[in-house]
């Protein structure tokens, strides 16, 4: 840790850093050069962590070397993490294909389960808790949804995600689902986070859309922070001045995430453009970015859906999409996760 | 609303989109013109809600003409909202300033009501249950720092608000707050707004850093549509590309939002600059655009707090500061909400 | 076009609109339904661009449906665009690599050139008017620099690009370069634009850092209408509120692109992450998107560079990249560019 | 300077580094601390400019304490800059009111010009030389422009200012004009910057829309590093996702630039939020947050403007709006641009 201080601080302001980093066990050692005084912390910078060193009289920055995350960091696991949803694997040589309709509907979830996994897919997924911009809009069918959509999983043998929306569902949510998905808005619902890490199911913690990838990271590590090591991260998008799109998808996140992190992470195209004729491209873009998977909305007629069907694929467009995604990832298999040389 | 489709779209398609909006109990009235096609729909769009007709094959763009919110609209309710907080009244010619420590302290928050009393404060603020990005910072103090709050509060005779974060404390916090605050990172945690809503209390509802005024209003429009009428909306900064700020202040939604709402509107200098010698221009500046009211941190010992010091006035800034505030109020008062000839 | 009247209107404001609309020689059909009130206009709305419709009192919104250009837009010319940079194609089945570093140097430029042929570059880029944030970083060698590029392209038989940021300087450049590159500071700088399509030369068009693609379309128009219908557009990254990347790579405008544009569009890696660490995952991810070509800096010692050497690549990595993004060209070469169904 | 080295680095990387920085003739500290070194550069870090530290091997992050402007800083000069427009002073305790439509227009510019001088207007500002998004859009009048422009002025006896564009344009904008504006969208036009301080005429510098605090202090800093002081800020309105309004006014750069810098800083809330019924509350916000002055687009009759009509203020709304304006300007006069203590 380096505390920059201000051009004219005073040998007094000084002095009160050095004794309040002395004070929390720390060595202090100021630089003076040109016009600027350094001072380097030498020791733990956490023993800082309860000290306004910023809010000093003085001080012009303070420039931290730690990481705000411990367990979610490459350097503590140096090799990819593999994670199972039911029986498939996340992480690691496999590319995951995870499907279904934006929401559960009665009428088309066994029907939607049937295409996905005709069209190639390892994983069923459906919202039957739905975040919605406007109370007006259709929420989800709650409870029977989920029973509906463990069942249509079971027909064609396999594992389902679903959002959990409030800490007194998840339980609920958990005894029905595979994996629990964490959406954009809660990202930093901190109480449910550590609510999700309790179930030990995997947590899909898709990205806020306005978040840094250290926020994310930091996210994560609540999950894993308390026990819970199975979480997989899901880009979906960002906040965009362009309304061409309805976010603004960032695959530079996922070679990013794989160099600071060892957890597996998956891309969402559907809500990370909102149109379905962006999807293929992005899909298959996500995959050579790196990703260890894809989150695709597809539904059996889209022009019916309730939620969010502009941005739904037929399942013949998922048909023809899957074995190219699994063609690129051929290609890309053998790149390291990170470095100049070997990229 | 009107149903824009793109140049070359066929009869067949036309006619699909005609028969479903004729479906819903509604009118369709094709016109063409040049190379266009735009079907206008006559009768109420909200049956429309549940037909994705934007999913349509041939549809380019579909132009609702509803708002998504109703009870939060200026149109329902002409006249200002004035909501009490205790015995303060937020809305109307009242200009409210809340201030006190961003989190509650066992040794500081005694001192620290009296200070902000003294300079001048309505309402005394301070965190008990602290969202954190990262699991390892400070978290709050929780059930003891609500005690410890509504107890300084009382000494100084100021009403009290502080933040909730979990459905399943909601109730604790009723129970000691006479405002509830849902925090920027869950403006969208609908399972909370509909908790906050249910205690009847005033519900102070931070933007979400990334969401836009029509979203906000959404969230507002949850808290109302359960029947809680007593929503105070409060801007705090949103996400910026320029890092010499900690959020970028949005002081355009100010009369922005008494355009289109009833609600009363205060700001946060706080957080939305991070910065405490940004702070006293921001707050005379929100109060010139209009703001009904002021969310201030302040401490007695910035350098001592153990929360976001960075940003907290020290007591003797804030009571030099509140007479300006009041001083500019005087000179906005006569000013409408709106319209260009009387702003 | 339509004009949506807010709520409570006049009949006085209504019919002068009406009146408005008619004296430009269109027809105004006005529609009442519920609430709102909606004027279509019949007949070719470029007539009303004088008109401020939108400034006349009780007008909420005018939904336009023209697009603001036309030559740049796919129905004025279905087929893709193919435009010849020296003897290499862009556009159409082919992929282009143009590589090189971000400002030429005398002592590194032919053996960059070299690497970058060997690596198997198809046009040498290199910059010598460099466009600098602060007036005392290097700001390229200018003239001489463009004879160095030249002589270094015709050394290993490549043809050359570089940036042109003044119109004085446009026809030096002519001389010297097979094609102009005009930066992301430079997309509205409507004079440049203007002096660049007089050259005749293909013109390399990047994405301004805040534009939408329909104002980068718009900049494209600019050329086109000036009679010079050789433009290449160039995606290189958006601002970004995480300061993990330099900027934030924007992959969704490549189909997007395509979609309303028949000209080709390439990406930049380079300055679209800031991170040579994350380029050749990047240059994948855009290839499989399905742009036409990448622009990435490449420098034979990258800690030598005078200009952004953290992005460059080594000659190794750029060589052991290329054949990847020809075998993604491969796969994707048969996806047509848009529309659910074959995407 | 710092130089921090990435977990893990080997002591050739370090040796590489230190080399490195002792052949531009400055000293290396380096500290082992932890898992962590970091090398601390002694000395002019201006030496090092040339050499890519964050390029090498090993290299996590280059910490610079020195700013990238030296002129524009407020160190340089600690006094506020005053700065004359025509007979009219620009910084210190004035607040300067420039005024007039967004396009000349022959037949209203003298009117205009009565108007808002009968108003208070100090500056009639007027454009004749328009960037414009699409090329079918007026752009201007061009040289006839510039002269109905400077006799409207002489006509009520105020100075003018318009926009520059083009290099080739400026020693003809110079020869009517008493300023040069430097446009949004070429804040980062060098060219244009380095001609516009060659006239020594005042330049008014807006903000470009999605640029830093910083980079426009560097904007700034290429005018006056050739020899003309006579800068003058204008924030106008940064990139926003929320399209409700145009722009996204940052007024938090008005005391942040106060604090960094010496130079005037003038807000623009017509462009700042594109709507006539925001500009009178953000106009009083701007003064309330510390302006020096206002850029406020007006018209004799706002609907029939060629351009941007809809953010035009009737003279009615100016004239109400300017004695508010003033007597904000009284209560904020006497505090001071910076410091918690007094601000």
């Amino acid at each position: 840790m380096f505390v920059v201080l201000r051009p004219g601080c005073t040998s007094e302001q000084r002095n009160r850093l050095v004794r309040a980093i002395e004070a929390a066990g720390l060595r202090a050692r100021v630089s003076e050069d040109h016009h600027r005084v350094v001072i380097g912390v030498v020791g733990d910078e956490d023993r800082l962590r309860s000290v306004a060193l910023e809010a000093f009289d003085g001080v012009e920055r303070v420039v931290t070397l730690k990481k705000p995350y411990r367990l979610a960091a490459r350097e503590f696991h140096p090799a990819d993490s593999v994670i199972k949803i039911g029986d498939r694997a996340v992480g690691g040589t496999a590319l995951i294909v995870m499907s279904g309709p934006c929401a559960v509907e009665e009428e088309s979830i066994f029907q939607a389960a049937e295409a996905v996994s005709a069209a190639g897919a390892d994983v069923l997924r459906g919202g039957v808790f739905k975040p919605r911009t406007s109370p007006y809009q259709f929420q989800g069918l709650g409870k029977p949804g989920l029973k509906l959509l463990r069942d249509a999983g079971r027909h064609v043998g396999l594992p389902v995600v679903t959002e959990a929306m409030d800490t007194r569902h998840i339980d609920l949510v958990a005894e029905y689902a595979n994996a629990i998905q964490i959406g954009t808005r809660n990202m930093q619902n901190f109480a449910l986070l550590k609510a999700a890490a309790a179930t030990n199911l995997p947590v899909l913690l898709k990205r806020g859309r306005a978040c840094t990838v250290e926020e994310w990271l930091c996210a994560a590590e609540y999950v894993l922070n308390d026990g819970n090591d199975r979480v997989i991260l899901c880009e979906r998008g960002l906040v965009s001045f362009d309304d061409a799109v309805r976010n603004l998808l960032d695959l530079s996140c996922v070679p990013l995430v794989k160099r600071l992190s060892h957890l597996p992470v998956v891309v969402d195209p559907s809500h990370g453009t909102g149109r379905a004729d962006l999807v293929p491209a992005m899909a298959r873009a996500a995959v050579a970015a790196g990703a260890d998977g894809l989150l695709i909305e597809a539904h059996p007629r889209p022009a019916d859906a309730r939620s969010d069907a502009r941005q739904a694929l037929t399942p013949e467009t998922l048909e023809r999409l899957v074995p190219q995604l699994h063609a690129i990832r051929e290609i890309t298999r053998g790149t390291p996760f990170a470095g100049v040389p070997g990229t």
